[in-house]
């Protein structure tokens, strides 16, 4: 992409932290990104991730996926991670995306599914984690099968299936090095910030069980035969010249 | 593999129709494969597709996983593909394959994970159909959960883990062609051969059942939004010197 279209302009609805933003920025050095999420929070610290990297083609603004804040027409790629499946209606984000994107454009949505989530060796709270996270986001409308169903969710916005291009991957985690990453990130998610705070708002769970879960992540990282993978789909949609 | 090294010694254990066996063989055109399955009746049928493909460094033998008849050291790779989740301790296979392969030597094994088998749209028959081939393979001692265990395998049987390189993949099936492919596979499995009779004869399922889910499989393959994806991990060991 760097070397063949340095100028496009990239919308990523649902940022998040930026990170993959940031690094869409930096494939399209003479062109920009635009980044929204719906909380302003987490913009803060996506902007500061890409002034450490002195990243200067990227913007990030607060805006709501299903009434994006732009014209027709307006990107040659809008792009989603792992947002739809918190989304009621995420085909009318997609019919959103579709709008924004130009003629000829692509629509880029990629989705995990959570009930493929492999975890070995599977433990109490591990387990317990996994539902939690997955209750918080049933109680917010979302649903955790989303990989399962983006194909579904792209016809649903309108687009021909003729224009849906689809793929399936995976990410996981094996190695010491992986699973000690890994393992970090989900006791910061457990013990700090925006899960932990939804998850007891929601009363799905206390804090004592919270504190063994991110006991049993960091335990898993230590084991030899830890693993974790999970089954991601794509989907990319032409919108119509 | 067929530039760097085409006089392997392959064994391919498990073989069943022999797609993989007679794969591997064209891989290695000075070398030769074995390839064994513990039932005698569908060596016919991998005979039959090696000589239609007028392959001849492939051989077709009976024999045992968990008892291979093959004297230590005896191959530069040994290969396992969707057979030790059908084991009732498939460390003993990996065991087994790690005392004939030379020293140096790579086993290889891929085992899917049937639990995280997306299949969309979700129908009545379409889920009858994934229990019954997870209660098939659990009435026969085995485990579905194959792949998320694949590592704590090879462990048990008795690789060090700085040996043992593990990956997921996934399998999918999207397109109009692959569920043509993939459906006309399943209704054949349904309506005939060892999957029918295994499933009546464990009275785990009933000829009408069965008949509805292979028409299931043939509505499926017609709807734009059907799709089916499962992740699959691999290990490869490296056989100390």
């Amino acid at each position: 992409m760097k070397e063949k279209n340095p100028e496009l302009a990239i919308l990523d609805v649902g940022c998040g932290s930026g990170s993959i933003s940031t690094t869409l920025a930096q494939l399209v050095p003479r062109g920009h990104v635009v980044a929204i999420d719906l909380d302003p929070t987490v913009l803060l610290r996506a902007q500061e991730v890409a002034d450490e990297l002195n990243v200067r083609n990227v913007v990030f603004n607060q805006g709501d996926a299903l009434k994006l804040p732009f014209a027709d027409n307006s990107f040659d790629i809008s792009h989603c991670h792992q947002m739809l499946l918190y989304l009621q209606a995420p085909w009318d984000a997609l019919r959103e995306m579709l709008r924004v994107t130009k003629p000829g454009g692509l629509v880029a949505a990629r989705e995990g599914d959570m009930d493929t989530e492999c975890v070995w060796p599977e433990t109490p709270e591990l387990l317990m984690f996994h539902n939690l996270a997955a209750n918080l986001i049933a109680a917010g409308g979302g649903d955790v099968r989303g990989g399962r169903q983006l194909l579904s969710w792209a016809l649903k916005s309108g687009a021909d299936r003729s224009r849906i291009v689809t793929s399936y991957s995976t990410w996981s985690y094996s190695t010491a090095e992986e699973k000690r990453f890994w393992a970090q990130g989900m006791a910061d998610l457990i013990r700090q910030g925006r899960f932990r705070d939804a998850a007891l708002t929601a009363r799905l769970t206390t804090e004592d069980e919270l504190e063994r879960m991110a006991i049993a992540w960091q335990a898993w990282k230590t084991q030899e035969d830890a693993t974790l993978a999970m089954v991601s789909s794509e989907v990319i949609i032409q919108k119509s010249l």
